[in-house]
Formats: structure tokens, C-alpha cells, sequence
């Protein structure tokens, strides 16, 4: 379930074009034997005739440094840009040097002047400013999404202490993309857990960005990213000391209240035992909100299908918003089970 | 890899009987069709005839409560006895009681006496009191096997806070046994990852006993135990708040101290991600160190596969040590990948 | 992806009312998680109150034997009745006494006045008797979906022989239903692949009354049921020898003839390679269509999602057909991948 | 579990050296971590200072062509060579020109008089010429061994028509080597099943060969390559035209007596439900011999492990007979289960 099945089956958009730097030349249809009949445009080269056609919305599911030097051109010729990568996750030029440091990046953006226009896309957050004036998102990394939406509500109402926070995140293979490499190749991969990237994960960034503006202090977070034999999903477990005197109940009633205008965030305690394959295909941030009894701490379970809220399912939202349309439309699925 | 195969190699042993509860009557060979002419055994109940011919070692893979009634008769019989349960891991009624209470069984232990002699199984650290001389080990919980082996040295150097202290597990599914549950039939559990039990695990109890004692006060942990859709291997992440001044080259050192005489243990720095595949099959315990530099948390990384190292691979081991032969007798084996 | 969601998001259809054997009481999103807030009916006892309400549709996932007792109730009451077992799929007392002899129960049947009513369900065989007039359907059995359509072309023009004719069927495990059972418990099915049933599959006299009515003469079938370690996914190999002259060119045509008005069948040659996922959660059979060069044997590959076209999509095709609605109301969606 | 694994624990063999064409300078266990302490000689090139060091016996497990080039030099300095690919799997310059044709390489054999001293290295049908005066073995295809060894008996005692045979066979992802492929790639391949290369398989050649010898008269099969998302395993179901009068009884037998003597064959009866997770990491093939009452056809349902009996298990068998050791030595193990 991508962004391409979504605006298929979504009431007011039609897809017209497919543009990618790689496998052109032949129906999308060729490359995913499940879309055909659904669609069978073909994949353009961004220099192929043709692949300069107007359009009222661009995905740029594009990697790092792509988005900051194409999307201008689509927002000069009126349309509403929705990027995937880090290029506009960041509203000034020193926060995303700080983040294009941090991965290994040149520290300078290719189109600063967008830096001011852009929303960080995450509507629990910023539906008040994904309206439809704004052209711009920088749609959030699958990570971030969960642990932002994990932290948030405790964070905003002074329920735990500024460290430590820890978000012990395990992803299924999906995350990691299409391409094909020896650690995501069956016979490596099934039957494994492992962590990876400890030294430092790209999404850390935005995460502690987020939760410092909701707890109006800085925030640094223990981020350990961990993939696991699944394709889809992402259980992050995480962590935060609550303060003096909160309760379980005091927890669930803030997270209650703060997603209560959120069509996808589901609250729930500790006795629900269900996992990501309940919000496989949907949408949905599953969180179970609880306290340890004996040590004091907060422990949230978010659940998220990393291609949906963690990606595509997001971008959709995003589209809504910036189109003046209702938030869930073509987004209102239970999720594939099993 | 269980018990049978470990025994039906190891070059000082010969498996005389098997008993059971349930399943009894025919060859162990026709319920497990792989050990077909290694080990055609019957299965016996333990009131049939034959069921009572006296055994040098008796290994108990029985639920909480069995041990405690039948280890007497075996002990007395001159049997060395190592059980799987929680009946023999606590030294005294109080820690017993305790334990029991905590899980919801009765506080009351059935041989009291016993518990003066049982040794905790886990020979890293624990070596010294497994000497032929003793005849009952309670065998660790496979958590509890992850947690304690990456966090001790640490604690045992006085390297971290003693709070908050957080233990992050995942599990593949065969640490919830044979038996066919809802939750683990096979299209439930593929694709799906779930927190579970998160109001109080068993293992706990024995965690924070041991890491107590090797830190000389005491020590609670926060405990998450997830199940991911693999079937062996755990995959421990555990944090807990380096003091000042202490760096990822001390504890490394430290740790490659404590585990120097452990030949089963391998200590790894954060460039490591290998993952639990390549500990399966094998009794290895796989411990990645590292110091988040920017938040200064200790982050362990541990694998294991949990039936061998936390369960039937640290039995073989307590074995070698309480009939005096090497340690790892009939157990260094690379592990089968992929 | 069941009949709950798919009626969910049907454009004509309202669910009102769920009924089981067991599990009953509680909402069915507590059983299912991933339809909280889609459907959280009440699952009901039959004999609770309010569950004879009236319903103009009817579908009865129920195992053998219950249907021919209920099934006449909801036809008097003016209802529509889509029985997924075996109850329906025979239109004479005859055929279903051989049905029900070859595995084990009673050759009587219960409602021997429904018989002649009932429509076996393969819309691409039988949709001129698919229509609003009728309202009983025997919902196919999902191995028989894939044998069937695969088949059927060959003999109806004649390209093969009669005999041998091989069905090589390997079903993913939800096929088996969502009762837990040991030998799919996730440790005992991963990485595993066996053949089961070898003295006779339940689904062999539907495929064998089909062909044979095709053909116009017996045809008698070899039938290896399979599972392996999928979720979802029937992939059924079919092997019959052509008559002289025949070739793949001419069988192509053949199929694509054959299925020119069927929106779900897709024929496709050789060079093709692609799989069950590609039809996952989607209502589509994918054939592809070969002649072994050197040997003269048809061999045609045939991919169904088990849960879709092999019961649930078949079912809500059946009730389109019933209702006087398009085939594909509801159906058209190219299915979740990855 | 590969060839590494099994000279480490074999009581006669020491490993003195590896060689390889791509990933070389560290050592295998940097490449393989759960080899770390077991194995960790530097992978060398093969011009590499060192590498020229003579040993008795050389594995080559490299693709076509290599062996044919490299073969004759190990051979000249006296050293036994097990080949994994087709080049050594032919006996005369016309049988392989055949194989290179249908593959598409060239015809010509680069090493024609080493085809006269090669033995296939299927002892259960060639043990008498696996002897120690013989220094060249070419190891079977994975496939191959599970056809030939379900089919051999029913053609060696005539049991069977010539025509039609049918091998309809599924493998586990390891069957395609270590190298990521798209298609292979964890997403791509988790719940997916499909077909491939149905326009000839490079192991048809081997098949018929053996199968027409043993039969005396040619015999063409219809083989049809699969896989299914398993790392190990191969599940090869045979089918083959009973003649007339022969029982399930006198197959059953004509198995038995036809591999007496061989250890790593086990011949059960149509009861027997087991799969390949029964034979995985062991040098076992479990046939399941059934002949179908109805339709009269033979099936024959063949479990190996494709990386031990397929591939290293095979390598290790043929190297003990080459040098004149038990069949079984280093072999005996009863599989990893779960």
C-alpha cells in the first residue's frame, strides 16, 4: 500500500504522472504486477516529453537533496508539493545544517528561501498550520512519526521529567526501501533482530525538534533504531521518568484529550496486547499508554504501519489538509488482517 | 535445538528416559520426526513402569510448582537435578515468596529445604558455586540470561546510576513454548510484533536479584517484553545512565574484563550489527557496548537464542560444571546460519 | 481482508448483525483490533435476542453441516444465502452423499429440497445462473477456485487429454482457518513446507464434477494439498498432456477467450514470474499459461489470495450477481503489496 | 549450515584454506560473525600469496566455468575435487554440450578429458565408483537430488510408465545463493510464492540422465522450479503412472530395498504429514511414497535441506567415500528443530 493505491482509490485526485531516476521507460505496472489494470502509466524520466505536464499536487518520495532542488520549479507553476526526504522537515536554514551535519550531508540547503514556507507534516501536531495556503510539507520520517506521537502528550503537560527519554524503535524491512541489499535478503533477514546505525539514526533530529517546542524546553532523546524479520510495522517502545504524584489514569486522560480531535491515534492501556499487524495497511498510531508501578516510569507501545502513518498514509493526510478536503477521506480503512 | 540433541552429542553422556506429562506412550521420535533414529525413546508418565530407574542427571522442563515436588526424590537418590522452572532460582522462602506473589502463585515453596542448595544457573556469574559438590540449579529465565549478562559489568564497576535502569526484550516465539496459543498460530503472528504482559513479567524478580547483588544495592528495573515473528533469538536493548566521566572505551574494557574467563560471551562495539541469526544454534551470548555520546546512556545490545543459550545450552553448561567436566563439553558449535 | 471489511466498504450494503458459535458477547473489534471504530458489532449466540432479525443477505462461514440445517430459515424469511462450506456446492443428493462419503460424514443430506435451487459460485463459470432470481449460492472451496479456473479452458476446447491431470496446490496457512493448531504454531510452520492429506482433500470432487461437466466426460484429478510458510496465497500448478498439435499460442488464445468477460481472471504467458503477492487482499486470479516444449504437458500457474477469490471476494462477487449489482462492485482494488 | 561448518566438526578434517573471487583480504568470520572463534581465516584471492598451498581435498563451490578451468591443477598436485556446479556433472562432451546448450553457455567443456574421471556425487545411486581411487566428483544439483532420489526405485523395478513424469518442485530462498536479488529482497519475498525459469531449469539435464539410466530407456520430465518464503528446504513432489497392478505396498518395498543401505534416506508412507523443518540443518531426505487409489498415480513427496543433502551434506558424503572414511562420518546429526 503506497501513495499510488491511495490516490487510486481516493474521490478527488487522478493520477497523471510518474516520474522516477530509475526503471523507466515501462508501465509502472511492469515494475508492481499488482497494479495492473489499475494503473498502467508509464515511468518517466524527469527529462522524458511530456514529464513536464502541469499538476495540482507533487509526491516527491525522493531521497535526501532532490526535493530542495526540484520542488521550487513545481511550486512556481502553482502546484502543492508534498516531499518524503529531510529537505523540508527543517523551517530554518541552521536547523537543517544541524541535521544535514548529524547525517553526513553538505550543511547548506539548495533553496532556502522554502525553509519559511514549509510544515513539518505531521497533522496531530500542525493540522493549524497544514491549511490551504500552505504548498509546502516535509512529510515525517516513519520514526519520528511514532515517537513524536508517543511523547507528545506527556511532554505537553509536564508529565515527565527532560531526561532521560528513550525510544527503542524496531521497524519491519519495508522501511529500509525497495532496494534489494545483503542484510534485507530472505535468507539474512528471516529469523533476525539487530540493531544498526547506532553511532546515530537520521530521524533523531526531528523527533527532539518536535518534542522540545510541545515540552518548551530542550529535549534529547536515547534512540536506538532495531529491524526485525516483518515487513511492515513499527513498535516503538519508549521511555520517559514521570514526574512526582502522576498516575496511570492522570496519563491516559492526557493522551485521551490531546488526540482527542485526531481521527488516527487510538489511546489505549496496558491491558491491549495488540501489535502492529492490527493497523497493518491503515493509517492508525495505535499507542498503549502506561506506568510502571514500581519504577515510575512512562512506557508507551506505538504501533504504526511505517509505509502508511509512517509514509504514504501521512502524505495523503497532508494532501487533504493543504486541499481544504476532510482529513480522513480515501484514508478511512481498518488495515489488512490478517 | 533442545536438551535431546545437546545430550544425544556431548560425548560423556546417554539419555536413559524421557517423562512427561502429557503425549506419553510413543517414541519421542514420532512427536519430533527429526530426531528419527538419534533418539526413539518412549515417552514415559512418570507412573509407568520403568519411569523411576535411577539417573545420574535429571533435567526438568516443567512448569513452576513441579520442580519443587519431585527434585527431593531425585536429589535423594543421588541424582544431580537442574530445573527449567522458577522453583530453584531464588536461595531462601522470602525471595521465593516474593516471586510467587508477584506472578500469582502460591508464596508458600513445597521443599524450603531445597532452596538452601540450589545455585542460580547462570555460570558467568556464578562459576564458582557450580562445582561438582552441588546437585540442584535453578536454570535462568532466557530474559533474564539477555539482561543479566549486559548489564552486570556495568553495575559491577559502579560505571552507571543505579536508576532508571530499563530492559527493552524481544523474543522470538518459540520462548512461549510448544504449546499452540491463538496469538502464535501462524497468521496472527507473522508480520506482527506486540508488547505483552506489561503489567509484570516473570522474569523480572531474578533480574534485579542478580544485578543487586553484583552492584551492592539495590537495583529495579523497567521491563518490556515484546514477541517479534521469528521463532528463536532474543534481542535485549538495555540502558541504564553512565556516570560522569565515563567513557565507551572504559567499558568496553570493563566488560571484555568481567567475560574473560566466560567463553561464551563475545563483547562488541557499536560498529557491530550482527543480529541474533548469528547466535542461533549456538550458546553464545552476543554483547554490543556502547555509550550514546550525546546523551551518555550505556546501550547494550544482547543476543542470544533463547533456547539455547536461555535454556537448553546454559543447562549442558551448568551440567559440564557440576560433574566436573570443561565447561563448554558438547557445546561450541558456530551456530547454524542462515 | 474478510467479508466484514470488504461489506464495510461496500457501496450498497449495510452490516447488521453477527452471529457465531463461539466467541460471542463482546464486540468483534476486541476480537479483531484492526476494526475498532469500523465494526464494533456485538458478536451474538443465534439464540440471543435480536439475532433473527430479518437480513436481506446472509453469508453462512460456518463448517459443514450447519448451513443445510439454517440455511432454509433465511429463505423463508426472503433472505439471500452465500454458504462458504461444502453444504451448497452439489446440486443433487447424489453428488453430495459422494462428497460427503469421501470424508467421513453423514452421505444425508438435511435440506434435499435446497439442492436443486443452489448455484455452485464460480461466477466465471456459471454467471448466466448467478442472477437476481436466485438466492442460494455453494460458495466455492478456495483450492478448487484456483484448480477450476485454471483448468477449465483446456477442456472445454478440447486441448487436452483426459487423463493424467495434476493439481500441485500449495496454500498459505491461513487457508487452514484461525484456529490455533500445532502444526501451525508459528515455531513448528516457518521455514517449513509439507504436504498433507495425501488419502483425499475435501475440494477434489467440486474440481472433478466441474471439469468433468466442461469437458463432457469424467475427468479425474491427482491432488496434492501443501502448505507453506505464508500467511495468505494459494499458488496451484496444474499439469495436463495436450493433444497432438496443440500450441501454446493456440492455449493462450484458448484462455484468453474463455475469461474475455471475466473482470478477475488475468492470462498471462511464461515470461511471467509473478506471485501470490501480487494478488494479496485482491480479488484476481493470476494464470499463466505454458506448454513444456519438450514433454507436451499444459502447465498452467494459478494465483489466488485464498482469503479473496478463494472465499471471501468470490463471495461478495456471488452477492453482486445476486442483487443485480456489477460484478466488480466493491472488488476493484489492486491489492496490498508489500 | 555449510561446508565451513561441517569440515570444522568433522573428526579428520582441518581447514587450511579459503579462496574466493569477490569479498576477500578479511577474514570469513568479518563476513559470517557466527564463524567468529570457530573460523577465522583471511578469505584470499586467488593469486594471493598463500594461496597456491597444496590440500588434499578442494571444495570448489563456484559457478560454471570455473570449476572446468581450475579443476585440473588442484588434480595434478593430488588433490581430491568436489565441484558444485554442472561442469563436472557429465561424463562424456556430448551429455555436456547438451546442458551448456540448454543453459545458453558454451557448449565447449574446457577440461574434456577430466569428464572421463568425474563421478556424479549421488551415492545412493553411485556409491560404488565414489572410491577412493577416484579424485573427481561432481556434487548434484539441489534439485536433482530430491528427483532422482524420489523417482530412481519406482523406474529401477519398472513400477512406473515412461511417460508422463512430472517434478513439481518448491524451494526455500538459500536455494538462489547469498547474493540479494530484488526478488528476494525481505519485502518482496515474505508471503509470496511463485513460479520460474518455466522455460528449462539447468537441473532437467541431470534428471533425465540419471532417471533414463536407471530406467533403461529415456525419460523426460516436466520440472517446474518454485519458491516459497523459506531460507532452507526442499519439497520436490513426483509424479509418475503406475502400471497396472502395482500396489502402494510393492512401491513402499521396491523404496525400502532400494536404500537398505543407504543412512541418509528415510522412506515412510502417506500417514507421514512431516516437512522439510524435520530435515533441516541434516544431511536427511524423508520420501513419502503414495500411490493414488483412484487415478493410479504415483506421488512421491521429497524432503532434503537444499543447502546440506542438496549441496555441503552431499560434498561431505562423497568426500568420506572418496577417501575411504564411514559414509557417515561428521553427518550424523538430527537436524535443527524448531
Amino acid at each position: 500500500m503506497g501513495i499510488i493505491e491511495l490516490l487510486l482509490s481516493h474521490p478527488e485526485t487522478t493520477l497523471t504522472q510518474l516520474i522516477a531516476a530509475t526503471e523507466t521507460g515501462a508501465p509502472i505496472s511492469s515494475l508492481y504486477p499488482h497494479l495492473a489494470g489499475f494503473c498502467d502509466l508509464p515511468v518517466l524520466a524527469a527529462d522524458d516529453p511530456g514529464a513536464d505536464e502541469p499538476a495540482d499536487i507533487v509526491f516527491m518520495a525522493t531521497p535526501d537533496g532532490v526535493g530542495m532542488k526540484m520542488a521550487g520549479v513545481y511550486l512556481d507553476a502553482g502546484a502543492k508539493v508534498i516531499d518524503y526526504s529531510g529537505d523540508f522537515r527543517f523551517g530554518t536554514v541552521d536547523a537543517y545544517a544541524d541535521y544535514a551535519t548529524r547525517i553526513g550531508r553538505d550543511p547548506v540547503h539548495a533553496a532556502p528561501h522554502l525553509l519559511e514556507q514549509t510544515v513539518y507534516g505531521l497533522p496531530e501536531l500542525h493540522r493549524d498550520r497544514l491549511t490551504p495556503d500552505r504548498s509546502l510539507v516535509g512529510n515525517p520520517g516513519c520514526f519520528a512519526v511514532s515517537c513524536i506521537l508517543g511523547l507528545a502528550p506527556a511532554f505537553s503537560e509536564q508529565l515527565v521529567e527532560t531526561a532521560p527519554v528513550i525510544c527503542d524503535c524496531k521497524t519491519g524491512v519495508s522501511g529500509a526501501g525497495k532496494k534489494a541489499a545483503a542484510i534485507h535478503h530472505y535468507p539474512a533477514r528471516y529469523d533476525n533482530m539487530n540493531a544498526y546505525r547506532l553511532s546515530g539514526h537520521q530521524h533523531v533530529c526531528e523527533v527532539e525538534r518536535e518534542l522540545s517546542a510541545v515540552a518548551g524546553q530542550p529535549i534529547q532523546i536515547t534512540f536506538t533504531a532495531q529491524v526485525v524479520p516483518a515487513c511492515r510495522g513499527i513498535l516503538a517502545t519508549l521511555y520517559a521518568v514521570t514526574r512526582a504524584g502522576v498516575s496511570t489514569e492522570q496519563l491516559l486522560a492526557c493522551y485521551r484529550e490531546y488526540y482527542r480531535t485526531s481521527p488516527f491515534v487510538r489511546v489505549l492501556d496496558r491491558s491491549c496486547e495488540s501489535g502492529t499487524a492490527h493497523v497493518r495497511g491503515s493509517n492508525f498510531c495505535n499507542l498503549v499508554v502506561d506506568r510502571d508501578d514500581r519504577t515510575g516510569m512512562l512506557r508507551v507501545v506505538a504501533c504504526i504501519d511505517n509505509l502508511m502513518k509512517g509514509q504514504a498514509g501521512s502524505a495523503l493526510q497532508n494532501m487533504n489538509l493543504l486541499c481544504g478536503w476532510p482529513e480522513t477521506l480515501g484514508l478511512l480503512r481498518p488495515g489488512a488482517y490478517p
